[in-house]
């Protein structure tokens, strides 16, 4: 294969689908962003930041909130602001982002033990598996503290967690005398394809992280809710890892435009998400596969067939385009996607991504799995 | 069933299985403690402590060793010392004393974030597993920068990992350039059931923590081997976690005493072990099983069906004697032994438990087990 | 006193002189700001951070530098990075912003401990202190790890550390093998008031940490600037903390323009302080004193003779008019200020305080403490 | 200064006076070892520790105790212990072994911050200066949550804290709400010196740590003393750091042994002790200087002019002998003592130090004195 040598390079179609982290704040966010009233958040006295908190805690139905600048930050705040005593342990999905991707900073800076229970492939967990790894009184084990979920399910391909489990969870949890803390980096996508309020979802959730700067397309932030005693000692947390930013209304502002204006068009990145996957699915490929009404928002997971094309290999054919492609296609497309795990490719879609360029995406696709069928 | 009252205390049989670490030091271990030569360890001049830790090295094939006062100590010492770099992560069982049985301590106090694998019933666990937990170089990730293994597995029965699992296992780590440390709590039982020199079997591992106060009958103490440098390191650890005693070789005399005189013994308590797994599967009970294959060192596990009887109901009924019971098999036995699991009891022997006792014991599981099964 | 009670609210003038951190981006930097180029700087895309980063390590004279939200975080990665080994010891002044102000985040967060000398009153510290107590090897002791320096000395008031003080600091730190950190928070302050390249005063340093949203009026931000091998490794750190923001150039951009802008006009914030501490020293009060030749830069601690007002008592009379004080000055001047230790208060000046601003509070202090002189 | 070179090995006086932890158990020490009843200790059934533990409390005035293997440990465990919440600070003399000798193990370990007083030549230090660290309630700092002690102070000299000033810190840190720990590793070396009950030296502080392997000459072991919920979660701490030690009672019984028959003949190490002051200050160098009435227990300060000897030098210069020498004491005596800092060496005594090994010591020092004197 030819590396991709164009003679017009404006011809050149780039559809980037590596991350919804990817979007840039559109014009009429960065207006907001100017036009916010500002103050020095560590004395309290930013009013957009207080804002921004005060409707997040609303939307999720929690009585208070606290901006930080990160969803690592935001979960890492969480579990150790529920973690206080020493040798507590955290009970979460062994494919949950806060296990596999987070650089493990709840035991290296916080001391809190994980203990994992197995993830389903619809991003739950087994509630039996739950109960069986909560420790007894003794001086042999941590000390159960904490159980965490995960809404959309990253690794599971931004599945929605199905809305009754998440309320026999919560009714476990209470039961067993535990808080239950959600990664909700993608919450008002799973909020969006259930057509629910948000606080709905997160009913049985003591506090929640919700992230700004993925679909909803702010630059910058994530906010953590929760109740108010737990939000003041979070806020100390937050000060310790050295998230006490300043104006930080400026980039909270941001957050309140997504809520307002990106939040609502969630769906429409969800539409388009199915056309992509029908592209894949309809191809018929024993090599490239998908399953479409397992993606539920904005994430697509395409299976692999390791034997003929990695997802390694298929993520960089995807960023390349032949000349025979080129002119098959009538038009020069680059796709932007990344290796999920040893067989699996994971393609996001988000505000900035247009229509047009989903079809451009959808119609390489298709070509690709046909140059893939045809080489095997 | 009518709780025990026994007119005549004196002959009460009582039969303590529930570990090997109750081994009480016996006069000819205590006459070697006497004598011992001491001197104060943190100084570096005890010489009975030099003696331990030289004859400790050799047994295992190792440069050096260090003598700490117990196995917890020593695996914490061994993890924290091998995960110098802040965000290290441990690969290690799911089912393993460190993860299970260790309060999280390597988390809680040294900040490694542990990552299970799955272990299977004999105490292994996949080694394609492993190669997929394995860390890639991304700023998302811990660092992997240690595997460990258990050598018996206690939560499995006190089962020998197999010989050539080991062998390949060294060879996955070195490929990985991965250290790897072995829990040998128990390692001696599993040389004498495999009939092979310790440095054998341990000849993969990076470093072993060895306990003298199981079936090894000494009062109290662990040892940690491995290469020099890292034993030099790993005495920073120690004294870090207050494990630096001064005229250690008081207790560090009875592991010697232990390594030359209650070692060569382990191959009784295995072969009682088999009485009692004998008697067990005998009954033929579907209320009660074991599984004698699997029972490879002194560890039996009971397998209780739990909609007749808990695991609990189980221990409880051991350590108390009905008339019936007395009347029948002629003396009043009490044999006490844990839960282990939601469906599993744990009996142990070890060099203080007589054959006169293990078959006492092995008649009232008997015993026990028939009235049970007349009850279902 | 009686509380403030004005009939005309828009003639209040309120001085805010609390913090230079409370300073708001002026529309020139927002403008900046809108137009950066951003990319998402996890994936190391964003073209603004990157600029930023290497005009700080220009400025510097280092290798790299890396974007952070806070000044904690600066300091908190820095210090973490530096302290890879297991009982590391840092070394700093018992005066300084990380010992006092940090929330003691470097041994919460990162278990490193702190070893002080005695900051003297100019901000720094005896080398022959510094020499002592760095330990020697030995398992008792941490390990020596770092020494860190402050530049400008807020506690000490804002104090430029002598230039060949810190060069014979680091003549020390490189004789004993130790790495150097500054928290240069406020260092452009510093090489403002000594009319030199910041790289000047830092080149003995390892690693320095710079504050974009104290003077240099940006809204959030520093940078950590040092070799380039410590800051990929305090990207790492900077993750686990939850430091790794996306489209951050929005922010980096102000403080690029910050270094362009702001920066060359710190000198009129020092002149300006001077007004207010001859306005002080002037009153020749016993009450109320200060020192306008150690006033180096932004800062000024006022001092209080406690029994007859403390630093909270003054503070809160700064905060109030009087009738009778509207009359005299007329105007009715609300300074707002805040107490640093039992018998100081301190006044910062930053950008937005302008030079009516500083004569109206200059105005205030003098009637103040001819006010606090008749009491006594 | 030619080696020690003896013909005759056995006229060599050797007197070991590095440290009271060099002590060896004594044949009845060791009897009472022997015949202790012993049980699992983690299974709480060591009736020696209980009774050893029991005896402890009761001694202090406490209402339990627990047993640890190292003094370090028990201060590590009584630090972590009471320092439950995130951002703990310990307040302590900067002079106090836990800051100095114990590898900085409650940040490196604990994540406890340690904020230093500064300590006073009697082991003190100043309460204002105590008032004036402990923190306010602010996101910027740590919270203060313990206060420790050091009696009898090891590097001030084995000095006893003063008993009025040990009833002030208690009723300051009450005022403060803050616990008291005292590191008393020679607590009933103080105790012995005022002639008065341990419970009296304690009776302010809520924890305690004693020693049982310094002077009091058992070869192993400490004692945390203190409230029984303390010591309830304590248990957990040990265990978490590795300390649950199995058939503990053998050591512990030295402990027992220690207290009814070491303890009460303290006060002989005391004046033989002052007979070596008294050599040392009789012959009125002023290379080589000591204070007797500064010597409250067994430890004595050696204070050497350095440019004419420094300690490492006098410790040398005692650790030979020269054929002189030899010849005017009519013995070769070796003294081993341990330089404590850079102008001062630290002598100790111990029950193993007999009355003619102190005169021999007491005689070589006047020698090697005069030499050192004549050298100038």
């Amino acid at each position: 294969m030819a590396p991709t040598t164009s003679s017009d390079k404006e011809a050149v179609v780039v559809v980037d689908l590596r991350s919804d982290t990817l979007t840039q704040p559109s014009a009429l966010m960065k207006q907001a962003m100017v036009e916010a009233p500002l103050g020095d958040d560590v004395f309290g006295e930013d009013p957009t930041v207080i804002a921004l908190q005060k409707k997040v805690a609303a939307l999720l139905g929690k009585e208070d909130a606290l901006f930080v600048p990160t969803g690592t930050m935001s979960n890492l705040v969480a579990v150790l602001t529920h973690c206080q005593q020493r040798g507590s342990e955290v009970i979460l999905g062994d494919q949950s982002h806060i296990h596999l991707y987070e650089q493990g900073g709840i035991s290296q800076l916080g001391g809190v033990h994980p203990r994992t229970v197995r993830n389903l492939p619809d991003g739950t967990f087994d509630l039996h598996d739950l109960r069986r790894v909560v420790r007894s009184d003794n001086e042999h084990f941590p000390v159960s503290a904490l159980v965490c979920v995960e809404n959309t399910h990253n690794v599971a391909g931004g599945k929605v967690v199905p809305l009754d489990w998440m309320d026999e969870l919560g009714a476990t949890c209470r039961q067993l005398g535990l808080p239950l803390h959600m990664d909700g980096a993608r919450l008002l996508n799973a909020a969006t394809a259930l057509d629910l309020p948000p606080a709905r979802l997160v009913r049985s959730c003591t506090t929640i992280s919700l992230c700004l700067s993925k679909g909803l397309g702010a630059p910058v932030g994530s906010v953590l809710a929760g109740p108010q005693d737990f939000i003041k000692r979070a806020r100390r947390t937050r000060k310790a890892v050295g998230g006490g930013m300043r104006q930080a209304g400026v980039v909270a502002a941001a957050g309140i435009f997504a809520l307002d204006h990106v939040y609502p068009a969630l769906g429409r990145d969800h539409r388009l998400l199915q056309e992509l996957a029908q592209a894949v699915e309809g191809c018929g490929s024993k090599v490239i596969r998908c399953d479409p009404r397992g993606a539920h928002t904005n994430i697509l997971l395409v299976e692999c067939d390791p034997s003929v094309v990695t997802p390694e290999a298929l993520c960089e054919r995807m960023g390349q385009a032949t000349p025979a492609e080129v002119t098959s296609l009538g038009e020069h497309v680059i796709v932007r996607i990344l290796p999920l795990t040893d067989s699996k490719a994971r393609l996001v879609l988000h505000c900035d991504v247009t229509p047009g360029q989903v079809q451009s995406a959808a119609r390489k696709l298709r070509y690709v799995i046909k140059e893939l069928d045809s080489e095997c």
